[in-house]
């Protein structure tokens, strides 16, 4: 429906289509075949999971859409940018979020993998190549751990985890990054702390956006009873919730820590500018009358007769040093330096 | 009712009214009709969609309020400026909320539309002439998509759906001018750019007060099990229910950028005055000893023994160079330069 | 009950007390009679409107308190300052709120109204002659509208939203002022806009209690099912209730607005800092250098060579005049001007 | 239970124990009885208000504890700092506030009190000799008003209501002196009236904290249907709650305008440093050139011309007083004076 | 499940598991039993508290997961750093929160313990040896209280509610630091202060994110109508609860305090600025006018006429002594000293 927004740019033809089939004896993977090929080797009575990596090959997508009889509405949210959210169709359970990669000093990246949640099936959706999942496709082929004995609905869980997980990661290197920016105010100028300052609110900014949601995300799984997760397994999807709400906690710490960085920073430049107004102070205070002092005789009137006297410079002089002595006092009780 | 607030000055004479009839098979479009006429087009038995651009012809009003029944305070909210809302009546749904325009630099322009529901026509009241349905008028007539097969609450949805999408579009020009701020911030004086964030700052004011109230108003809607609206198209509006969270969340993330924006300014004048205080320290701490020293030399006492010396100038010039060169070195090791 | 606080200070001695009684046909109004009279005048089955101007006449409010049988810590209410708030009694329903007028410079005015609604009565309890409702007395008188045709309860619902649409004016007043207040400090000096910002800052804060707990109060009117409100009437109360949530809206964004205003004010006030700091920084650096040189030349060394050079004077105007050049290509290119 | 935190010093041994005890016709009073002979003064038949003032005497409460059967829990929560809460037990209901004195110019006052409410009883814990209770004794002692025609839970109320009221005395006195800085911040040195608006802070700050929880209580009371509350006087205890919100209320606003006041004296103080920086720019600007010029014609150059002109010195004068022209009209250009 | 995150490092090897068994008449503690043989040691009938200090013996851990089924979940809460919470299982109540010491100036020390809480047993895991709890350990050995006739949720109580109390010894730490740096900012400079404020404010951050979730954990205990605590215990933890809540209090209040902290800093460094200003002001203000007319009396013009009158140098002073003169007038009357 309707001619959407934000459409993510892609511009890589490369579209990869897989399908990976296990029950507890059974395994197999499909990678180089047709769409058409790839849905004949489904079976209902195994786990399938069907993954699709970049979102620009119309056809496919036309073609999962009538397979699996989904929405139009759902092939929309795969397709253009969304709030992490799940939602239940009578059919299968859709559920959105982001998958987070920190490549380097240029920020975090997005990447927007949606699932479709059937009773032996789970679709997902990536924009690009590549993603955190290739060591558990490993442990599903070998059998460990309990993927190969649960259903779909526990692969959805394990998915999950994997891109939630990720995410404390990503808060790490924050984390680090605020401790740096801490230590590089104390020691160094201020402009360039400012900037890295502004680059982690940013960046926080646009996390919350992505963490928030999933909380109401995984509630209304949870809450939902949807018939694509079995109960024993919801105590899983709590477990991810609880790892949503830690995450959201370290958010508003960092967010926290992030303006009190602001204050420091702002301290350090007040700071400073007290410093130089003093130095300035002091000097001025110091030497303006002295300067006026020389001044004095300095002048050319023919009557003027301290320029006589034997030891008028010297008295002078001893005048001068006298005021100096009595500013540095004072700028001391006042304590200036 | 009561003599109302806020009446949006309504100047122009042109009143275009309008009916659009269709269903799967039949298609017609009547302008040129007064009121009277074009109410006896109207066939139950089809979509009828009645637009009114102007508001200030109170006879067609009155008209269209005897025929349809239509209750005063509704028609009060129709001619009058209102938080978007929907309402429940015994005989249709209203809902009422704003299209954006954004013409040019001077802003965004608003524009309150208003509709009515019943069970087989659809009128909307716009303040002025022109909107943003004429592309999907076309789509009517020639029986694109599924609008032709549906009844007047799937009208209803796409006449919203359109006026939101176009609200990204107007997020999307404010969140390219939040980046030309930022770029402007750091290249040029200070004053204009502030003029700039404080404008942004307001119309982002304006805006959550358009988008905000949607979302109950919407939330009303899906909730509300409304007998105008069929329970299959529910979830058409919970689609645009979803649009409009996203929304908030950017107006939200372009709020805080723009509180960041202001930190920026903020520092940026900071960080000059910073500057300029320095150079000031720098030059009044090198040249106030100095302008001492030659003050000293300057006096006309009788006895000052230094002014006979053979290289007493000389001299001095070298105690003012290791001055000048002490200076630079306690700047230096400030970190002043 | 309780010796209460803020008991509104009442020094005139007028007290005004009046009946209004009409039903379709008839309508009668009393107005200098004594409070027992009156009370003999009221007619059950027409609509007794009985408003009572000046609260410090405790014969009749016993009077009125001992026919009507109103309870006591209602009385306490009605005389004592209140929240805005609405309840429920067995015999008959309370609402209390205020009024405002803006009456000019010096700020805004408020007076607390209560009513007790009964099933075929309703009592005003003002503070001080004169109110807002002359307009619609008259309109009673002449059968205008509806308000003959209904009962009591649409009468209160006429008062409220005569008082509620007086919050706009009051509004529209406090929006012109802040665009007046943003004019002046582009203007002019700020100290005054400081002070004015101020004082529309405080008006806010005690408009913000009268109008949000009016939320609560109607919400609890149009919710609480009261039998003294006719179902077919709830709509109007919703009505005002819209009115309210709009006021909201506005009194936040004229919040907004304000604190945008004090951001220009103190911005205004930097800026002008830093000008007046850059003005003496460019005013010290050109002629500190330049005074030190010239002091160079007024020290009376015997041995001075250059005093007696043929263009030693002409030199140093060069000099100087070179390092001028410099300082204000420097600036320029520093952008201090 | 438990060795709890924040026990309340109480150094003075002095402890008083009373009970009055009262129906419509009798009225008896016990103060200097032993805990073991007042308790078998207690007649089930009236009101009796046992009021214990001093926790320090550990024999008396236990006795009490026993008698009453209190729950150690209970008398844990007597004994320690608490949030004001209400809280039914099987056999009484407790509710526990704050009663406040403003002494002096030091500060509030706060003290612990306590109310264990059973079907004939009211037991009154108090931290310290006095309250505020004096003028109520009276006043059942003469059977004014209707408290000797009712049971202990219409004192409970009285006790609450006087208390509650005393708060609005506090709080006008720190309105009071909301103004009063207000005035001193533009009459006076900024310093004193910085300290003044902290310590109306904080003193807002410990009040919040008190008000607070107390409508969670009376909530608590009012909903809780609480057997020792007769129905009719419920709504007695929702016109404290009404109070409370009130106090609420007020809290907040003067919270608002202490924030003002802070933004008050910022202004003044960068007011001042921008006059201040404005009559040493102005100085500086017109001193620096005239004595750049006087400093020229003090040079010792043998060929300098203009000193050997007739009028050059009064020539001098005329360029100087040209340039303090100059600049003077400048600076009202940019309005600095 | 899941590779979790932030695990605690462990480096220490030392593991020390305790059984301490009681009922009313009988009392027993185990400690340097195996894992094995402290299993055996456990009876049904009475409370067996096991206690395992220090959590990397991964056979121990796997061993008493076996014995009492704890889910895999459970133990990767126990394992890794936790939200306070509290959870529902089938065979028993698992609830985790944090211990805090303080040991030093260097900060708060955070543990995290966590209970299982089954029909007869409770498994404290702490993550390091040493902990609050000898003196109760002590209290049971000695049948002190009333432990000993309880079930094992009471012993959960006793050990949670030891544990917040400690936090009130933490939270008055902090109460004095803050008193403390209060005085530091008004006699000390100022560098110093916003360093230790800035720990404050980090340390409330942490201690926020430890106590607001504790809120909920109990909430789900009191609410949860759990079967492992019995009705009769439930009053107990809703004291805990009343005591979680007055923390949250104290924290907030702490927060204000200390952003308060931040105003005072920030006032005490502008004051002192404007200080620093003024004395520049008033020295520049005084001497440059004086240094101009000795200049002007420095100029060599052949022809200056008062350079030969008799009382020249006289005059001149007495000008400079009465512009000295004027200027104090001037500051004074700005009120600059």
């Amino acid at each position: 429906m309707s001619e959407h927004h934000h459409q993510n740019p892609i511009a890589e033809p490369q579209v990869i289509l897989e399908l990976i089939r296990y029950d507890r004896s059974a395994y197999a993977k499909y990678t180089d075949l047709s769409v058409d090929d790839l849905l004949l080797q489904i079976n209902p009575g195994e786990v399938n999971w069907i993954n699709l990596d970049g979102l620009n090959n119309q056809t496919i997508i036309e073609k999962l859409q009538a397979h699996f009889q989904l929405h139009a509405l759902l092939i929309d949210d795969v397709l253009n940018d969304q709030r992490p959210k799940a939602e239940e169709y009578d059919e299968y359970l859709f559920f959105t979020l982001k998958m987070l990669y920190r490549i380097d000093e240029s920020g975090i990246d997005y990447e927007q993998i949606s699932f479709v949640l059937g009773r032996d099936y789970l679709i997902s959706f990536q924009e690009k190549e590549g993603d955190l999942f290739d060591g558990f496709r490993e442990r599903i082929r070998l059998d460990q751990g309990k993927v190969r004995k649960k259903q779909a609905d526990y692969l959805l869980y394990r998915l999950t985890d994997i891109i939630i997980d990720n995410y404390y990661n990503v808060l790490d290197k924050i984390g680090e990054e605020i401790e740096s920016i801490e230590d590089d105010i104390q020691a160094n100028p201020a402009n360039r702390s400012f900037n890295r300052i502004q680059k982690i609110k940013k960046e926080l900014i646009y996390l919350r956006r992505t963490v928030y949601p999933l909380r109401d995300a995984l509630n209304k799984i949870i809450k939902g009873e949807s018939e694509f997760i079995n109960d024993e397994n919801i105590r899983y999807y709590a477990d991810i919730y609880d790892h949503v709400i830690h995450l959201q906690d370290s958010l508003d710490i960092y967010k926290d820590l992030t303006s009190g960085l602001l204050d420091l920073h702002i301290n350090t430049l007040n700071t400073k500018l007290n410093e130089v107004m003093k130095v300035l102070a002091v000097i001025s205070t110091i030497f303006m009358p002295l300067t006026f002092i020389v001044g004095v005789y300095g002048m050319n009137f023919e009557n003027l007769p301290e320029l006589e006297w034997q030891y008028g410079y010297y008295g002078t002089w001893g005048v001068m040093l006298l005021i100096v002595g009595g500013m540095v006092a004072y700028f001391k009780r006042k304590k200036w330096f």
